[in-house]
C-alpha cells in the first residue's frame, strides 16, 4: 500500500488542481493500492488531521478548473514553531498525524513560505516532495512556477482593456498588478499591455521621472499614458526608510494601496485625470492558461515518478524545458527577484518603456 | 452633396465604431456624393470647429475595435449656455459650425447627458439623428443600448474569476461594478456570475440585511460570499439624506470608493477577511461582444435610413427585437432604472439573491 | 412531498445547467419537501426509468457549466409510438415511470423535436413543463433561447481570428457555422465577425452572385473575402428540388460539408485559394455567456414558479424582457426561420454583406 | 543615414507586428536617422520592388494586433534561382533592390523555408537579421518561436469547448490541430486540454491501439472520448511508404484532411458515433497570446541592437530565458520535431494519454 499526503498552502493560484491530477495520474498509472488523504485548507488540515480519503476518480476534470479542491489557508512559518491557543506545537501535530496514518510521504504545493515549511518537515524526518505554485515566480530553483502565466495573462487583459478605453479620453490609467515583494507579473503584463511606464519593488522609482515621462508623451501627442504598478513598488525615498518607520509612514498615509498613493503623487505634481483599475484577486482566479495547465501536469507527473521511486526531499522545477528536481535545502527561504539588469529589463528600455528610476 | 457631422460624446464604451461604421457603410451604400465630418472629442469638437475630414475608408475594419476613432469628452449639458473662459455662448458656436460647413446633418453618439444637449441642437434648428451608446443602459425610449451587454461581459468574468479564487479560501469578495445613477449591469453581471448578494442603486440597502445574509451562509457550510456592488450603491438611511447632507457626509467619510465603504461597514460588524475588486474602466475597454457589434450595426445602418430621406429629429432604438425611431424631445432628459418589482428582480431573489433590503 | 422529474433532451448547448439550477433553487426557496429524478440522457432516462435522486446541493456551482449534469440523447419524436427491439412502446413506458415514481410534473428542457414529445407527454395526461433550448434559436413562442447568444459568440470568435489572417494572405475564407434548417447563428455571427458574405438556408443563394461579389471587392483592392455559411445554405437550383431528389444528389456529391461544395463550386469559376473552417461542436461547448446565462436563471425561476402555483401545460418565454409561459399545445412543431424581408436582413445589406441572391 | 529594409514571409502567425515593433522602437530609440522600407507580401515586394516607407508612428498601437501590416506570401526556396515568367532570376532580383535602395540591412520574418532564403541572401553578402517565427515552433536554434504558444492557446480552447459537450453524449471527437511536419502544438494543445489519445507525425500510430484506447474508456464507464490529431499524423503502415507511394496513396483516398481519414478508419472497426471539428486558420488568428507579445517585443528590441552595432548574419533567438543570437549558417535547413522518448512524451504518458503507439 502506498499512502500519500496531499496538501495546498498559501494563496491559491491557477493550476493547483492541474498539478494534483499529474501527481495522481502518474502515482495511479504504475500502482493499484494507493491511497490518498487529502489535507484540508493547507496545514492546517495536517496539524488538526482534517483530511478526506480521495480517489482518482477526484481527480477527473478538474485539469482546467481554477482554486484547489483542497482548499488552503496561510499558516505563517514563523509561527510553526509558536503553540496554538491549545499549547499545541504545530509541527509536532503534523509530524503526529503523519505518522498515525502511515503515511509514505507528503506532496505539498505552495510558494515561498510554504517551502520553510515543507523543508522544516524533512529535516524532521517526514518524506516531502513539493510543486512549485505561485503566480509571483519568486521561487528560487526553477525558471517558472505554475500560476504565474495565467495572472499574467489576466493581468494582460486589464491593460489591454484600458488601452482601448483609454484612446478615448486624455488621462493617466493606473493599473495595480499583485507583487508585494517582486515585479515578475508586473513587468511581463506590462511589457506585454504595451504599459507605457512599469514600477516594480525591485526598482525603486523617483517621482519625477514618472511625471517627466507622462509630459514626454504628452507632448509627443499621446492622449494618455498607462502605468502598470507592482503591489509592491517603492519610491527612493521610501527605499531609504528602516522597515519600522516604512510601516510607520504607511500607516499614517494610510492609502488603500499603492495605485492610490502613486495617484495622489502625480496629481499634486500635475493637472491631469488619473483613473485606477485593481484587478486584485482575479489574478488568481479562472481556469489556468494552457502554458501552465502543462507545466503543472508535467510537474505533477514528474513528482509522481519520485514518488514511485520512494526519492524524497525535492522540489520539482522546470530548468531549459526539463523537469528536475532540486533539493529542498536549497529552495527553501530564498527569493527570485528580478534583476533591474537583466535582459528583458533592458529589452523593455529600448521599446520606450519607463521604470521611473532614469 | 450630402454633409454628415459625426462625434461620440459622454464617457467611451464598446461599439462606438462599429455603430459609426453602420451608418456609414449605410449612407455610401446608396450614395457617392459623401462627405463625412468627424469632430474631435464630442461636442468639444463641434463647438471650436475642431475636426477631420473622413471617407468610408476610414471605417473599414473597426467593426471590432474598442473606444471611438474621433475620441470623446463629457460636456457637461448645463454648462452649454455658460460662456467659456473667451465668453464663447458654445450653443451658437455649434450651431455657427454646423452652418459654416453647410452640414446637412449631426450624428450624434451618446448617453443621457449627450441627449439632453442633442435636443437643445434640434430645438436650435439644427438636423440631428442619436444613437443610444452607454454601459448603462439607463436611456429611455430603447429596450438596450449598446455598450451595456460588453459591460456586463467584463463584469461577469471578473466575478467568475474571483469565483474560483473564493472557493480556496474563506472569505467575503466584494466586486464593485460601473453605475453611478442605475444597476443595470451590476443586476446582470451578478445574475450570471452568481453573486451572492447585489447592491443597487434602485434598492437602497440595509447593513444589518447583508451582514445577515453573510452569516446565513456560513452557518450554511458554504466558505464565501461574493457582493456585487453598483458604485451608486445606497444604504437605506443614507437614501433619507437630501442630497447636500449626503455630500457632506460622503466628503467627511472619504472612501476612495463604495466598495471600500462597504468592506468597512461589514468588518465591523463580524470577523471576517473582506477583498476588494474594482475592475473599473476594463468595463468600457476591449473589442465589443458580438452581441453589441449587431445592435450597433443595426442601429446606424438604420440610422443611415433616416438620413437618406431626411427625416431627422430621432434617436434610432431597438423595440421588441426591432429597430424603430423615437423623437429625441421624448428622450432627452429621462432616466430608465431598475424597477425593484420588476420581473428580473424577483426572479433572482428566487434563486436565493439578497438585494440587501429584506 | 413535491416530485419533480427532470430531463435535457436533444443536442445540447450551453446553460442547460444554469438553467436547472434556476427551476431547483426557485422551487427549493419555498418549499423544503422537494424530491428531484434526474432522469439521464434524455426521454431515454423516462423510458427506462434510469434516474438519479439530486437534491439541491447537486445544482450549486453550474451556472457556469457547459454541457448538461443529467447527459442528454436525441430521441427523435417519430420513433416515440414505434415499439423498441423489446416491443416496449415508449410512450407508455414514459407514462408508466411517471406514475410509478408519483412524480407531480416533468421539467422538460429541449429545442424543436423534444417539444413535439413533450406536448405529447402534455396529451397523454402528463403535468409539463418545458424551457427553451437550444443553439439554434428556432423556437416557436419565444423571442430567444438560450444557447444561441453563446453559439454566436464562438462562431464570431472564428470569424474574428480568421479576419486577421485573412489581411495577411489574398485569400477566400469560408467559415461554416451550425444550422441545418434555420440561419440565426449564421446571420448574428456574420453581421458580429463582419462576414462578406452570409449564407442562410432561407435565403437560397446563386453561385453566380457569390462569385461576382468575391470579385467586386477583389477589384476594390481587398485582399480577402469571408463567408459564413450555415450548414443548411442552399443554392437556389438545389431549392428547387424535391426533399427525394436532393437527398440523392447530396449523396452523390459527398462532400463532407456544405463548406466543401461552396468551395469547389468558387474554385470551379475563379483562380482563387480558398481555405476552409469548420468550429463544428466547439459552437455548443464551453461556459455560457452571461447573456443565456442571465436568460436561463429568468427562465428556469420563472418555471419553478409555475410548478409551485401547479400551473402546467407551459413553455416557459421570454417576449419583451419579460418571462412569459406560452401553451405547448401552441409551440409543438412550429419553426421560427429567418424572414428574409426582416429588419436585420435589411440592415445588413445596407452595410454591404451580400446574401448570395442578388 | 540608417536604412533598414524589413518583410515577413511564409504563412502568418500571431505576434509578428509585436515583433516589428519592438524592432523599430528599438533602433529609434538611439536613432533619429532612420529609413524604414517595408516589402509587402514577403519576399515578393523585395523581388519585384513593392515597397511603402514607415515610420515609427506605423508601429505604435499594433502590439496587440494579429496578421502583420506588411502581408506576407509564401516563396518557396527551391523556386528562388528557377527564372520567374519575365525571366527574372528572383535572388538577383532581390539583390538589386537591396542596392538600388542602399540598404543598411534586411530584417526577415519567417519560419523554416523563409530561413533557407535568408541564408542564401546572406551568402550573397547582403546583412541579413531574422526573428523565429512560427507556430510550429520547428525552428532549430531557439527554444521558442512566437506565435505558437498563441496557436496552442486557441487550439486548446478548441478542444475545452469540445469537453463541455462531448460530456453531454456518447462519442469520438476528433480535433484536428496544425502542424503538417512536427507536433508541437498538437502536443502541447493535447496536454493542456486534456485530450485521451495524441496523434503526431513524429510517432506513427496504430489504428488498433487508437480503438483500444477507445473502447478501454468505455469500458472504464467514461461516455467520450478525445483525439487531437496533428494535419500530418500518420499510420504506421503509411511511414513505412516512400513518398511517391505516400503521395499516390492519399491523392487516391481524397480525404479533406486527416481527420477524416482518421474518423473513417475509427469507424470501419468500431459502432461509434465520431465527430470532427477543424479549428484550421484560427490557430493563426487573433491578437497574440501576452507570452508572444513579451516574446517578440524582446527578439524584436534584440534586433534593434544588433542593427544599431552593425553585427549581421544571425537569427536572434531565446535560450534558457535569455535573448541571443545564433548564426544564420546554423540555423538554415534544419528542423526542430518532437523528440518521441522527450520527458514531455513521458509525462503525458504517465497521465494516460495514448499516443497511439503501443
Amino acid at each position: 500500500m502506498l499512502r500519500i499526503g496531499m496538501l495546498t498552502s498559501g494563496g491559491d493560484c491557477q493550476a493547483l488542481n492541474a498539478a494534483m491530477r499529474g501527481v495522481v495520474k502518474g502515482v495511479c498509472s504504475k500502482r493499484n493500492d494507493v491511497e490518498i488523504y487529502g489535507f484540508m485548507d493547507g496545514y492546517k488540515g495536517l496539524i488538526y488531521s482534517n483530511f478526506k480519503m480521495l480517489t482518482s476518480r477526484d481527480f477527473s476534470g478538474i485539469l482546467t478548473r481554477g482554486g484547489t479542491i483542497l482548499g488552503t489557508s496561510r499558516q505563517p512559518f514563523k509561527l510553526m514553531r509558536v503553540p496554538d491557543e491549545n499549547g499545541l506545537d504545530k509541527v509536532e501535530a503534523m509530524k503526529h498525524t503523519y505518522h498515525k496514518l502511515n503515511l509514505d510521504c507528503l506532496v505539498i504545493l505552495g510558494g515561498n513560505g510554504t517551502h520553510k515549511t515543507a523543508n522544516l518537515l524533512r529535516e524532521e524526518g517526514l518524506n516531502v516532495i513539493t510543486l512549485p505554485k505561485t503566480i509571483d515566480n519568486d521561487l528560487w530553483g526553477t525558471d517558472m512556477t505554475f500560476g504565474f502565466q495565467s495572472a499574467v495573462d489576466v493581468a494582460t487583459d486589464t491593460i489591454d482593456r484600458i488601452h482601448t478605453t483609454a484612446t478615448s479620453h486624455s488621462r493617466v490609467f493606473i493599473v495595480e498588478v499583485m507583487g508585494h515583494k517582486v515585479g515578475w507579473v508586473t513587468l511581463h503584463a506590462g511589457v506585454a499591455g504595451g504599459a507605457d511606464i512599469i514600477l516594480l519593488p525591485e526598482i525603486p522609482y523617483d517621482i519625477k521621472v514618472v511625471v517627466n515621462a507622462i509630459r514626454k508623451r504628452a507632448e509627443e501627442g499621446k492622449r494618455f499614458t498607462i502605468i502598470a504598478v507592482a503591489e509592491g513598488a517603492i519610491s527612493k525615498e521610501d527605499a531609504k526608510l528602516s522597515k519600522k518607520e516604512f510601516k510607520e509612514k504607511k500607516a499614517k498615509e494610510n492609502y488603500p494601496s499603492v495605485a492610490y498613493e502613486l495617484a495622489e503623487r502625480i496629481q499634486k505634481k500635475m493637472d491631469q485625470e488619473v483613473r485606477i483599475t485593481v484587478p486584485g484577486h482575479t489574478q488568481r482566479g479562472g481556469s489556468p492558461c494552457p502554458y501552465d495547465r502543462v507545466l503543472a501536469t508535467r510537474l505533477g507527473a514528474a513528482a509522481a515518478e519520485r514518488i514511485l521511486e520512494g526519492d524524497y526531499g525535492y522540489m520539482m522545477a522546470i530548468r531549459r524545458g526539463e523537469i528536475t528536481k532540486v533539493p529542498l535545502a536549497e529552495v527553501a527561504g530564498k527569493l527570485k527577484t528580478v534583476d533591474p539588469e537583466a535582459g528583458i529589463i533592458k529589452e523593455a528600455r529600448m521599446t520606450g518603456i519607463s521604470f521611473g528610476d532614469k
